[in-house]
């Protein structure tokens, strides 16, 4: 469905200002408070936390993330679960967001509410809050910038930084080949599985894989060590390869450092009985030393994940 | 300046995404924390908030916010400035931000580095920290949108609602000419001036005039009441008038209402002990009863401030 319509009656600019944030209100429904605790006022007012937060943001462009052939509800899933993602990824529980768009005078009504009725379904699902937003007009323009704050969901939040050489590299789920299969749409924000993660203290690492395996793991190497893969062990989803699963992008899995020592039959069992459903997959080891090579290891010199400007 | 360049070489895409990346942090400067404090991580990592939080978001958009003319710093300061002005209008202390850009492949790093640049020294007068944010790439576009978090600078914060009919309607500073005397980039958010009026019992309700008192005035007005302006008394700007003042837009004044017993008087000596260089005027009343006309009463019938879709 395209995002624009000839019809100038059918068109956003037909509501004027006023009106269509009325009516976003309307489309967001009960995720959406009442000012001054969501839309409405300068500010939304939020209560005090009494844990750590996090707070991250991610748009989605036209052209860019998504077209005319994505459904518009998927769309504005999309925007809030690629920062639930991020949220996920630490170990977070997601708990408020504000969404500024910008949008052609030629947007049609109707695309604009079921994008807002497709991130209204998400942010119940997950219970997060719509609390604030901006709306302008820009030509040639769709485009949504949400920030998503959320809170530790228990004493110890999970960064980057962290592993050290020996420890194993996890993952969750499966990977490669998102954009063909829909993966990059439907995926569920892995929020229960984080939190889990967060609170075994064997997980000393972890980040969602966004960009591709090969690109993002750079981002958890330590410094001094280097990620040996085992290329049989990648959890490759059906329909792509193992090239598709290092560069691809868009998978939005966990990818974790758990220390060296660690039983991880038990923690994969643990894991099972949790989360039956989602494969943790052991995929390699962060080695001592630089670019060691070997017939076990698959190297990853060669492959990219996805860049901007590139 | 424009954004955009001829050669390649000085352009964005020329960096690639990761050290354009660094190259922002190495712009921001001190205002951007370590991860997982600042960029560089999933999530930005927040402390603890003991008070009530405000969360506000704005952009600013090529074409649209300002255009080849205005210095790159200035669109950096007023992307952070918008964002303040709305902190300040419930009586807030700025904290943190994150900022997501979209950037055509061709905008100049030098335009870019000068927007940065521009936004963190704006930041570090308001010790504001820049905690992270997304580059994406989009064709014909640049555009940023930043997402500030703040807290209540006090037990008390100010909003829209509040106001009774027969309160005192006053203004900071001058309104109307913004946009030709330069205001609109120039001012100084009334971040003190908001956290001082927030502390005293008698003021009400308060915004911020952005879109113009025309318009702005009817989200302050209580139910049943009608506000009678009096067209003298308008802090008009030199080089404006009456229908500037009232329709401009983009002012970054405060606008409240004040409890109608009050002794303005007491009120007005003790703002001018404060802040001798700012005015803070009375230009009103809210009267019970509706569309009260007389003499006095300048008729805001005929005057619409800025909207957007229009």
């Amino acid at each position: 469905m395209s995002p624009f319509t000839d019809h100038p009656r059918a068109a956003v600019a037909a509501l004027g200002e006023e009106r269509l944030i009325a009516a976003i209100r309307r489309w967001l429904g009960p995720v959406s408070p009442r000012a001054p605790f969501g839309i409405g006022d300068d500010c939304a007012v939020l209560p005090a936390a009494r844990r750590r937060q996090l707070l991250t943001v991610d748009p989605v462009i036209y052209g860019r993330h998504f077209d005319a052939t994505v459904p518009p509800r998927a769309v504005g899933a999309k925007l809030l679960k690629r920062n639930l993602s991020d949220i996920a990824a630490m170990g977070g529980h997601p708990v408020s967001a504000v969404l500024a768009i910008t949008l052609d005078a030629r947007v049609s009504r109707r695309w604009l509410e079921l994008f807002y009725r497709g991130l209204a379904a998400e942010a119940r699902r997950h219970h997060v809050t719509i609390v604030g937003g901006d709306v302008a007009e820009a030509a040639g323009t769709v485009s949504a910038c949400l920030t998503l704050l959320g809170v530790a969901s228990g004493p110890r939040f999970l960064t980057r930084r962290g592993a050290r050489p020996g420890d194993w590299i996890l993952v969750t789920g499966e990977l490669g080949g998102s954009r063909g299969s829909g993966h990059h749409f439907r995926f569920t924000p892995r929020l229960a599985e984080g939190a889990w993660l967060a609170r075994r203290s064997a997980v000393r690492a972890m980040m969602d894989v966004s960009d591709g395996l090969a690109k993002d793991l750079g981002a958890l190497t330590p410094a001094g060590a280097t990620p040996r893969l085992e290329a049989t062990a990648l959890p490759v989803r059906r329909g792509s390869d193992i090239r598709g699963a290092l560069t691809d992008g868009e998978d939005y899995e966990l990818l974790l450092a758990v220390a060296g020592q660690t039983d991880l039959r038990a923690l994969q069992r643990a894991w099972r009985r949790r989360f039956p459903r989602t494969r943790l997959t052991c995929i390699g080891r962060f080695e001592a030393g630089r670019a060691a090579g070997g017939a076990a290891a698959l190297p990853l010199a060669g492959y990219h994940g996805y860049e901007h400007f590139r």
